[in-house]
């Protein structure tokens, strides 16, 4: 459970002052401003703070097309042709800051995207909660026989009991021997910042992470695609339904040519226009090698 | 004079309508919002949105420290402290989004500053306005006889009028080609994307800015400063004011920090610790070139 | 015509230097290093230093995946992986470093690509030689009747003659007048950075431009793309021939995965599905606008 | 020892195969390629790739000032005024590619420097070696008592026994139960992308680090600072001893103006300046805080 009785009450005291604004107001972001969208067993994502919404992507590709965007009827026409082309800047307009806790493990993973700001908890100068990510039984998978960086099938019961077990004992033990060693009771306490060494990576971390829609994007294209690995991926999908109501026009856009959509290579071009010139074509025909005649035949038949 | 009857109109609208939010508010920006602020002979900024306030920084700063910010007693001796040790990243945890009107040779000594987003008018897409910037006399200087890239003493009479003079009609020429090269009238009519080529790089263009504090902190210090081009310089200083009602004490702390602060090499350090001990220390003895010496000397005495 | 003879002699005494390294050679990247490959009629692109090669992406990659990469055979296959399944970062791993000349128009397009490093000759401390782009007459087209960004039909005689006569006397005149105004002969001589503004866009200014491997693929796709200003285009597909001696496996791989590949929206693989089902749709029936749907047509008939 | 036979083996072969080449080469930092610099327990750095040296830096910025900068008689002297004066961009036009071997906390510091590029050994493909950090006896320090993120005096006798012994069991005991988790004698085998949750933040890991030297620069003020935390500073520091063999002029420079300088805020300068007159100034007249007039007393007495 990530939250406490006092961070509720503290959310719902936040929610209560609204003050008037001039700025562009989501309403559908206004909603879930400060609340807790619960992830995994002790994880969370909440928005703290947006800039923009849909009208605002609109008003900054006015300012860069001039008269030249006055013959797209509406605003969901304009931003489904930016996205369409690949116009990025005007999505960059848009901002939002989300508070988010986290394993550390998949905070690794996050942090690759670069281009967003982040202040993450330090347990140089604080001490960690003693909070540990442990996989729910139905994700506890073995490693894939066909994908080098995949889940396979489900971890049958004594294994699966087994590394449930041992997962939560290392995590105990490790954290009872961080405390330990931290202790100024009776001896001088090791210094937090070598201390924090002894911890797991299951453990949780913090961070406010500001990004803007562009790079939103980019990261939910990556980090909620069922490749993705499923830890990461459920935090992807809670950023993605708030994203949703904050930027609709834009969300739908994002849907339509990047989640669902998909790229082809020239030679994956070539073998569809034979197909539908009526022509059989298989591995051997198609100038791709086996693995990517497979990723091909998956999406295509 | 940069705005129009229509202009002014549309943005008294967009004052008028107020509505609540649960989001971090600056009542200093709110007074800022969507109004004009005069630059040069026809240009302006004006605070589209923002995100965050002082408080922000502070919230953020918080969740990176934990208990460790706990003994520093208020908000304004802790963004202080985060300013002096140089800690950067609750600095970007706010935002602002301007819309900036200003000369072509502005923009791009502007643009070099890269951790922003922008989206510029297209003069592919659409035509520019027949607008120029015409240095008031006072900001007609010859070139630095001791500054490469400076200005000297102000140009006397008659070469004054006589660059004013070149400068408007060049000016009207050039535009006057560009709309006889881009009129359908009798003729074709050349792309817009050609017919640019031929416009001076007075002509104004706009945009819209979106920074962090962080970085809007970078591009004052290097453009506030008085050895900054005057026709940058004005519009940092009018940024400036705004950031000042938008973030008081993380501005206070900047001017304090870094506008009214300095730098000292290690030669520089060495030399005042030998004054400060009594010794007479001149160029030679300093171990300084003569620039640096009197650079030094601009500074100390 | 680009180069003095004084620059070619310069490139051929630094082509005549070799030198022992250990790092990552290139040996088609070496046949380019330094020499000038003429764009446009003043400017050029030039290669002054590169890191890495094809191995060293491979080398970058087996880093990260360890013995997962042992399956693919070779080098090659491993980089069309890389490329097919978005892996940047190993791209990101070579680096070059380019002499451009330009002129600003399209410098000014060009530097909307943020990430990377750049160096340009400064109008501030120095004066611009007298050089200006003046478009071929297989160049000089009208404004496109269908896009708003793009070029039509060529101009017919008499507009094309009046237009490059315009074009070369305006410019004519603007370097007159900056010169005039500069002048320290019998006057104070106006500060270059003021001066500078009376120069048309058309001028030729000149960059160093550095960038990894990832970025500059970015870079070409969207520049040596046939929808990109010819302006720009050249410059793109004169760097795009020196990046195809100097990494072959990415380039071919780039080649074929995005400059040769499509990208297909959740609507357009719904209606290709349909039509290898055999179904005939029209764009009534595929849920696309007639603006998408035009461009969809013009890919797959 | 991070390095096995077959390592330094390796090495050995990579250094007897030169090679001529064109560019820029640094003798100093030719002499470093592949090797590795030991740093910690386990970890290393090896210089992998590097572009450009001092006369690139020379060679860029004259770029810029064109003319402007034939005043300045010498390469040193000129990029001694580059880093005086802030100009960043001539900097950037060199890079460095690093091998590094480092723990994970070490790692998780390191990232937060984010213009830069990284390929880091990933563990959902491949399996981590059994490889942890182990402070040596002089490093294990107590938490300070005035500083929330600093280290004090060192551990007496039997408490830095009992942390080496805690550190070492916690480390074998995960590490023991990671493999057992992953064997697939006799049980499916966990997949690998969850079974590295278990592993504690002293685990080695690896990456391609790849940075401009403005960057570089930066990452190396901060790091070799004496504030850094020391697990770190080795690693900035062994970094450090490779740059100034690279580009000795403007590693020079940065010592003079970067490592070695300080900043001083406006009340520092004013303080400074009655000192200079003959007044005594205590904290209460200097206005600044405790915790400031500290910071200002350790160095300025």
């Amino acid at each position: 459970m990530p939250l406490t009785p006092d961070q509720r009450a503290e959310i719902e005291a936040a929610r209560a002052t609204a003050q008037p604004t001039l700025r562009a107001v989501s309403p559908g972001m206004e909603a879930h401003l400060y609340r807790a969208h619960e992830v995994l067993d002790h994880g969370f994502i909440r928005v703290i703070d947006y800039m923009g919404d849909d009208s605002a992507i609109v008003q900054a590709a006015r300012v860069s097309y001039g008269a030249g965007t006055k013959h797209v009827q509406n605003d969901e026409g304009l931003i489904r042709y930016l996205m369409r082309h690949w116009h990025s800047t005007p999505f960059e307009m848009c901002e939002i800051k989300l508070h988010v806790k986290l394993p550390v493990f998949v905070a690794r993973q996050w942090i690759r995207h670069r281009t967003a700001n982040v202040n993450e908890y330090s347990a140089r100068y604080s001490i960690l909660d003693r909070e540990f990510y442990i996989p729910a039984p139905d994700q506890l998978a073995a490693q894939s026989t066909v994908n080098n960086q995949g889940r396979g099938d489900l971890l049958s019961g004594p294994e699966a009991a087994r590394v449930l077990e041992t997962l939560k004992r290392d995590a105990a033990q490790c954290y009872d021997d961080y405390e330990a060693m931290l202790s100024q009771d009776g001896q001088q306490g090791l210094a937090r910042e070598l201390a924090r060494m002894n911890l797991p990576m299951n453990i949780y971390t913090q961070w406010y992470w500001k990004v803007d829609l562009h790079n939103l994007f980019h990261f939910l294209r990556l980090r909620a695609d069922h490749h993705a690995q499923y830890e990461i991926r459920v935090y992807a999908e809670a950023i993605a339904a708030c994203t949703k109501d904050w930027v609709p026009a834009a969300y739908a856009a994002f849907e339509d040519y990047r989640m669902g959509g998909t790229t082809l290579s020239a030679k994956a071009m070539a073998v569809l226009k034979r197909r539908l010139a009526g022509e059989a074509v298989g591995q051997e025909d198609s100038g791709m090698s086996k693995g990517e005649w497979r990723e091909f035949v998956e999406v295509w038949g």
